[in-house]
């Protein structure tokens, strides 16, 4: 697992007993970063994707190079409040609380062909929300791309999305 | 201004008399994004950059792909409690209430030569708080670069930074 050292754990973060990924380390690195984007690009190219959707905000970072990789637009999913124009949303629970996510009802369309992307899988709420969100607006769904997926947290299972594509595993 | 026109403005919004610009719309075009990407890149081509700033949310929208289009690393800068490791924060006006922002202490090295990256130029009060973190660690501040400058709320005045690119003006 090429680069995978890079990731910092942070014990106790953000609450007693949670062992933080921290993905920013990893992010500094410019081959690392590269890298991510380029497997994650290279994994689902010749699909037809036409748009690649980044949850906020870490999905941001790999959503929107991944999208100029296969020459899609980028949507943002995002936190209440932050998106200006009609939008649906969501409630879902987290590993440590619970939050909504929104989306642009105009952010895709019928038939749109959608790639999910975030950094980390762990209870797979914030994913799950999304999918619920792009089907109700028409989007398919051909995969969903983390950068790592905490594979002990089984947040696989909440998805309805096979095409799941993780370029690390944190057992 | 070559895809201008995919901008979409929201009257009174986040409160009445603000004319919002919604860059979503834009960056849903896969054209588009990868035009101003390509664009913002060139401008800071052959400079050593070697860390490309992000401010969050939007902000690593630009930021993630224009690091790798440089061969450099991608740092977040985040609003507060989303960074794990040590940090450093400024509190700044914005257009509408007050914020702060942090970053990691670690994020970058003195020496280090950083482009900072953020969608919109508003009233400067967010890219000034960059700034002055980005100085407090011993980065050298080679470039801002935004997406689109609103021209009339005069934020290029409040920064120090002279090399700031911006691919659109709204006056």
């Amino acid at each position: 697992m090429k680069y995978v050292s890079l990731f910092r754990q942070i014990p106790d973060y953000p609450k007693e007993g949670i062992l933080f990924e921290d993905i920013t380390t990893y992010w500094k690195d410019p081959e690392a970063l590269a890298y991510s984007i380029k497997e994650i690009a290279k994994n689902f190219e010749n699909k037809g994707i036409t748009k690649v959707i980044g949850l906020e905000a870490r999905g941001f970072v790999i959503a929107a190079p991944v999208a100029i990789a296969l020459n899609a637009g980028f949507i943002p999913i995002r936190k209440p409040g932050k998106l200006p124009a009609e939008k649906i949303s969501r409630s879902y629970d987290l590993e440590y609380g619970q939050s909504t996510l929104e989306m642009h009802k105009d952010a895709i369309e019928a038939g749109d062909k959608v790639l999910i992307c975030d950094d980390i899988l762990a209870t797979g709420g914030t994913l799950s929300a999304a999918e619920s969100m792009i089907l109700e607006l028409g989007g398919e769904i051909v995969g969903i791309a983390i950068v790592s997926e905490l594979g002990f947290l089984k947040g696989r299972d909440k998805l309805n999305t096979k095409n799941i594509y993780a370029l690390y595993q944190v057992q």
